[in-house]
């Protein structure tokens, strides 16, 4: 799109390029590149070019370039070099201040679910009993400093540093200069009083509370409602994105930050089990056709047909499945409405059975010219379309009222009934009205 | 979470509990709500609860309430309301002033899935030749009037109506109050050149660049340059959210608007089409299965067995699918390094389909207790597996080259194969080797 002066994305992208084409050029900007930018290039890059990149960099570099990133951004370059290199991302925490090591490690204590390990530390504050006045003049050096960025709002601590309102700039800007804080905010207390997660809230939560209240920050506190730092929204289109990204990964079994992670031994493993519960469940499918060994001697159109039964239950379950999943993710399903969303289901699924039973039987039909092959298979198809439709609503539901995730697991679980019931009801019924 | 004053996401939820404990007492507070806060509650109610409240309002009430709407939220609602009553909503538009009449009609005219269609055409401009007092002062009326929400920029404008630049209430804030904005700009016109995108881009496009530049809104300008409005972030959360939900759905072969309406018949029919490919590759995949009927009469129990190589075969060629649609989708893989990751599908996929060869054959063994097949059923289950990597991987990355949505279908298309080359390889190798 169109731009104006170069952001670091765009520099980002050019380096990621530069290493393709030429890796001594690259090294050679990245040493050159100033501190203030080089923090976020780093930030940017794959695993195994960091790699090459910190073996350029001095020490004192790295200390200078973590120096300049918002505490957020340079507890996640030091993690990145960590995972890289231990004794490097020791060195460069020893030459920070003592201030910085405190709020780096404040950061890394939190589990990656947690607010607090989404904040950064970087707040404008103010007393209530400064003046607006004084509170400008001291933005204004933190501005001509660059020490500070995306400030949509002040907050306000009262006498024991404790969070006490929030007041958008856009009010800022209309107040009478020479008032405290205090006197503005007794005119009208409701209206600053400050909307805030605590550093131990559900990150996913947090990322709600940015929806539901269309908010652009939010302050963090501990549980004596001390502030800690802030949340912005630019780090919660992130943390949506990949919310978005792990729900679409448990659908298939595989885990988002194994996925990302660049060992290719953690990736057969974490995939490994779930092909490991499928193999047990189409075992499991398999013990219903051996139980039809008999039958299936006699007619092998039966083993030929059997399969169709089985996909086509499986692939209707889905979309039942992939529905119900979602509309609980997003809030759209919940206690109040299951009942509608099974009853939609169930009469989508017999519908649509009526019409593919009659498709598919015509279809065998033609190809055996066995006329009770055809029926039974219409039946069958009908049958596990119903089974599909009643399993892909109420799986998901049962997994939420059990306090796990939906998602996890849900479409092997759902491929097992309707690949063993579809199996299952196709040769049974060959076995009784054929023999 | 911890609240302050009531906000609409929460008024919307009490009114949505009341209807479903009172219709009659429902029905009475939508009525007495004041204008101001009634949009917001009506933009949250199901279709059919809003065809409920839309009975008992009368139309000089609604009109009153659409004006006090953003013009973003006043368009959706009127679309609502045209959805159930189209002459109700005739005599709205026609409530409403002439200028409030020609921008809904502006922003209905836009595509779905346009810029246009979510930005809102309240927006604070100044003139470049205003000074920032002045400005300010307007801004003052402008929010006491409570016309003006949610501002983080002030657009300028130049002699044209034309975008001249954006500049920041951070910034304004430290502005010299004497001096026009042109003055201003003057100094560093790179610092305040405007990012902004068409009115005709995609919206997922911009909903990139929130992402990418840390954005919380972004003027909307013609091909002229002329500004027509401003996305913000709160719209931006929203359709990042849809977006997912799309593609999950699209995984599926469901689709995400039909889904969202009320029409069962239209869901029958959009999950009817996929059904229908599916029942076409599931007679493919039988039709392998025919080829081998003499085999399977023979030993049935092949005909046992057989499902277990193609539904092991989906799980992990789904895994792989499901990785590189999503990162295909968020960017993480394109044309520069593709490579790597087949590299990697394949080697976890063949990693495993040894250790799986060795389970999957020691299971068969110690149910069949038959040799020969159980070492075609290992080799059968390794060499799908590879499959298996090798299309999960391939698939998107060919429908994203031919510009098709890699989300779409592919499931069907890699189940297709796994399942056709599945009952081959293994009934291929059991006709060769045992008879
Ligand atoms: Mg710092
Ligand atoms: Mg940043
Ligand atoms: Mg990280
Ligand atoms: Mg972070
Ligand atoms: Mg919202
Ligand atoms: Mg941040
Ligand atoms: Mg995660
Ligand atoms: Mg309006
Ligand atoms: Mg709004
Ligand atoms: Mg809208
Ligand atoms: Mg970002
Ligand atoms: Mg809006
Ligand atoms: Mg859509």
């Amino acid at each position: 799109q169109r731009e104006k002066r170069l952001h670091y994305s765009e520099l980002s992208k050019i380096f990621i390029r530069l290493r393709k084409l030429d890796k001594e050029k690259f090294l050679e900007y990245i040493k050159r590149m100033p501190s203030k930018d080089l923090g976020d290039i780093l930030l940017s890059l794959s695993e195994n070019v960091l790699e090459e990149a910190l073996e350029a960099l001095s020490v004192k570099k790295l200390v200078s370039t973590i120096k300049r990133l918002e505490s957020d951004d340079a507890t996640d370059l030091l993690q990145d070099i960590e995972d890289i290199d231990e004794e490097l991302a020791a060195e460069i925490l020893e030459g920070l201040d003592y201030k910085e090591q405190e709020e780096i490690q404040l950061l890394k204590s939190y589990e990656e679910d947690q607010a607090g390990a989404y904040m950064q530390t970087e707040v404008f504050v103010a007393s209530d009993s400064e003046t607006v006045k004084e509170t400008i003049e001291r933005f204004r050096i933190l501005k001509v400093n660059g020490e500070l960025e995306n400030v949509s709002s002040v907050f306000i601590t009262g006498d024991y540093k404790n969070l006490v309102a929030t007041i958008s700039l856009e009010d800022i800007i209309l107040f009478d200069l020479n008032n405290s804080f205090k006197e503005l905010i007794i005119k009208s207390p409701e209206k600053y009083k400050p909307r805030y997660v605590r550093d131990v809230d559900d990150i996913e939560d947090v990322a709600k509370l940015f929806r539901e209240y269309d908010l652009s920050a939010i302050p963090v506190v501990d549980d004596h409602g001390y502030l800690l730092g802030r949340i912005t929204m630019d780090d919660i289109y992130d943390i949506v994105q990949e919310i978005a990204t792990e729900q679409i990964y448990n659908f298939a079994g595989v885990d988002e930050d194994v996925e990302t992670g660049k060992i290719v031994l953690n990736v057969s493993r974490n995939r490994g089990k779930w092909q490991f519960l499928n193999m047990c469940t189409a075992f499991f499918a398999a013990s219903v056709i051996g139980r039809f060994q008999g039958t299936i001697e006699g007619l092998p159109a039966l083993a030929v047909l059997m399969p169709i039964v089985a996909s086509m239950g499986g692939n209707t379950g889905n979309q039942a499945l992939t529905v119900m999943v979602r509309q609980l993710a997003v809030g759209d399903v919940d206690n109040s409405n299951w009942l509608q969303s099974l009853v939609k289901e169930i009469l989508v699924a017999v519908m649509n059975g009526f019409i593919f039973a009659v498709l598919v039987a015509s279809g065998s039909y033609m190809w055996f010219k066995n006329f009770k092959i055809s029926i039974i298979m219409g039946i069958a198809i009908l049958v596990n379309f119903a089974i599909a439709g009643l399993c892909g609503t109420m799986i998901p539901l049962f997994l939420k009222k059990m306090n796990t995730d939906p998602a996890v697991g849900s479409s092997i679980l759902l491929t097992m009934i309707t690949d063993a019931l579809g199996f299952f009801i196709f040769l049974g019924m060959a076995k009784i009205f054929i023999y």
